[in-house]
């Protein structure tokens, strides 16, 4: 059903309450990468649980032990696990986000104090760290509850959120308080569906929904030879060198154009159907904006469908560097003893690292046997996870482009990401329901650069936008 | 004509003076690479210039201005131009050396103090930074020079020498300072012959005279497309990787057994003739010589000849390294925006910076346009050197090798070595003389190591050589 009228007067005409909330979390700099900011994420926990207590929510804020961070053992942050209605008649929507921030010094470029938010009345931006990453679409939740409550208006779901304060240094402790919440009587039970706000949209103009995640395996190839170092002048052409070898093996994994050339690997993708194929025809983003985004026109295709899949849909490798060798400015003419390349393939169903790293590992093994080298080869896989994909004909997308469709009057791209959110994996798995991802900022926020912003609309519609989703999830046939 | 006895006994009997005399030497710490250090090279030079004089030498040092190193302006060491003797009727031998020293702590893992010459009985080794490299040889000279003087004894040729303080660092204004001396009525005029003691035997057991270096050419290949690092997770496959191509073209350079792949370079080499084939049969240095100072079983070939070739008359191709892109340790999934393989050739005659370069070029040009990429390439040469190479069959080096026959009782190897002393080039190019690499101590001095050390016997014994060298030259048919 549609939202009623009232909640989206009253969030027009609270705006600027809602902005000033907006200023008092962006000042708290709430970076979790950083020992000594430590103290300021776990304010950033006492305010948001204050004000989801001020609202009506129930709230837990569950400790997640400690970790040592910068040689120094600090306190994790906590998670908030807040509830607001338990009502069997009614679905149960999760909500997650997070409360910490990315590090942002007035030195790294900024042209404003990026703790400090900046409403620019020109462009309509609230500048500040945190804006859009990710402050601005948890306190979007909030704005709704002030909304509900203020008006006296029940709430159309029941509602669980789950706010975490380490989600830019790796979500720590995360996975394992999920796990533990899973079941019987447990904070995540009855969940009917998933809402993540934690993306954008592609572009500046479009909302979109966000379906699919890439995987990632990353690896480790290492060649070793000589006991230390050498002299190339003394040994060049007299040895195996390792160098020499890794760049062979590096240069056969993948080609200019991008097709993986590990034997097996592109065979386990997902065919495509015409049904997703048009999705891609119909997005509204395009090479201009890749190359745009990139800074330079290179993009692999002229066919905007190839493009977009490449990111979307189809599997990449990238070479990232090699550990070991002489990286620094100037020419120094060493045989370095030994070399490590790194690279990460971004996996697409049905790939998974448990069926990838296989193929990968044995080509490796077998491109190495064919240079006849005496060096030694390894190989370590040295983090992965799997891709992640929902459903987008599920209710719970079904209701989030009725509700976009009815606050931008547009129907949202329906997208899938190129890199990964894992919590997303996390909650798809342990809960067994659909996740959707439902960003509220657009592809040019900045989220993890300097001078990132929220427009002011994005942050108003969007709050509408998550209200709206809410009844139409309330009453969808699921 | 061989040595007199008297000298020989006299080196034999005044042993202990002279290595009393390398302690002093080894005592100053003469490290020309570090400007808190430069004092003592400049003392080193002041010590070498009374010690010249007292000899009987005429001497001038001469200053070469001023550098900056570690952001501070310093003086240059001077160079000591030194002459003994102007009898026409005698040949002129101009001898080299330094004076300067690599750095040494004992934290960097010596045994004993660097700058103290430790005589170690037990295994007659005399062990302190500099004792080989190079001021055990540069003072075999003034030993002979002693010799001569107390035993009333004339010299049997007219002596130059040319003592340089910073050939560790790169030989700061020496070129410039040769090119000024030559000439009518200049320090150089008048030589006939030009003798380097400043390398080592191939071994522990049978000395060397070298004839040989290789040049090198250093190249950096850039490929450059994004305007900045891009996420390895949103661009993946949609771009082209300036990594993917540099890696595509680095392995097109050289095959793991060390063949250049680049057409026309292997071509330039000089052919092998059966005399010079006979020499490497014969050297006593072998593949297991090889893997035990590379510290791994990883030679290119079982074949003695073929191996040493490898070093000694063939060029090689070594891949250093890559600057711009990940090279730390852990995961990072970046594609670099900019990236710079790093490799160098070593080159033999009849190779040169000048006619390898265009091949070069050219051929990463055309390799890379196969790649059909849209990232830029740019090829840099970033220093050269041409390789040396002395007829071993002049009478400088019969001199040598009579001389080494007489003291040692066998038959030198004759060598060439791989890496570079651009100084013997400028000698034998500005000079157009001949020059000999006639090196005093063992294949195991550690001479840029911890513990670097000179043999007693090498000491003594090398300095009878140094002086029966001259003799043997003397009266040689020239």
């Amino acid at each position: 059903m549609p939202a009623p009228p009232k909640f989206l007067d009253y969030v027009d005409a609270n705006a600027d309450k809602f902005i000033k909330r907006l200023a008092e979390a962006v000042a708290i700099p709430s970076v979790s990468g950083d020992a000594s900011y430590r103290k300021h994420v776990h304010e950033m926990a006492s305010y948001l649980e204050s004000q989801l207590k001020t609202l009506g929510a129930e709230v837990r804020s569950v400790p997640l032990g400690k970790q040592v961070l910068d040689g120094q053992e600090i306190d994790l942050p906590p998670v908030l696990l807040a509830q607001l209605g338990n009502d069997p008649k009614k679905k149960t929507i999760l909500c997650y986000g997070h409360f910490d921030v990315q590090p942002a010094l007035i030195g790294d470029g900024w042209d404003t104090e990026p703790f400090k938010l900046v409403i620019d009345d020109k462009t309509g931006r609230l500048i500040g760290r945190g804006s859009s990453d990710d402050k601005g679409p948890v306190l979007g939740w909030l704005n709704i509850l002030d909304a509900h409550k203020d008006l006296g208006l029940p709430l159309p779901v029941n509602l669980k959120f789950c706010f975490e304060g380490m989600e830019e240094s790796g979500s720590e402790g995360l996975d394992e308080l999920i796990h533990a919440e899973v079941g019987k009587g447990k904070f995540f039970e009855g969940v009917d569906a998933v809402c993540i706000s934690d993306n954008y949209w592609l572009n500046t103009r479009t909302p979109c929904l966000t379906y699919g995640l890439r995987g990632i395996s990353y690896y480790k190839v290492t060649i070793s030879g000589p006991a230390r170092d050498l002299h190339s002048g003394v040994f060049g052409r007299t040895v195996h060198e390792p160098m020499t070898d890794l760049i062979a093996i590096m240069s056969k994994l993948v080609t200019p154009c991008g097709k993986i050339l590990v034997p097996g690997v592109e065979d386990l993708v997902a065919p495509l159907t015409s049904e997703e194929k048009a999705r891609y025809d119909k997005l509204d983003y395009g090479i201009a904006d890749v190359e745009h985004s990139a800074g330079a026109q290179i993009a692999l295709s002229d066919d905007k469908a190839a493009v977009l899949m490449g990111r979307m849909r189809y599997p990449s490798l990238s070479l990232h560097g090699i550990e070991g060798a002489f990286s620094a400015a100037g020419a120094k003419t060493v045989i370095p003893a030994k070399v490590s390349g790194k690279f990460s393939i971004r996996l697409v169903p049905d790939q998974t690292p448990a069926n990838v790293d296989p193929l990968v590992i044995a080509y490796i093994q077998s491109e190495f046997a064919k240079l006849n080298s005496k060096n030694k080869l390894s190989i370590e896989n040295i983090h992965g996870g799997k891709p992640w994909l929902a459903d987008p004909n599920h209710w719970n997308y079904v209701a989030a482009i009725k509700a976009t469709e009815a606050v931008y009057k547009q129907t949202p791209d329906l997208t899938r990401e190129g890199g990964s959110i894992p919590v997303t994996l996390t909650f798809a798995e342990s809960l067994g329901v659909n996740v959707l991802l439902l960003p509220m900022g657009r592809g040019d926020d900045g989220a993890h650069s300097t001078n990132e912003k929220l427009d002011r609309s994005n942050f108003i519609e969007g709050t509408k936008l998550l209200g709206t989703y809410l009844y139409e999830v309330a009453d969808i046939k699921a």
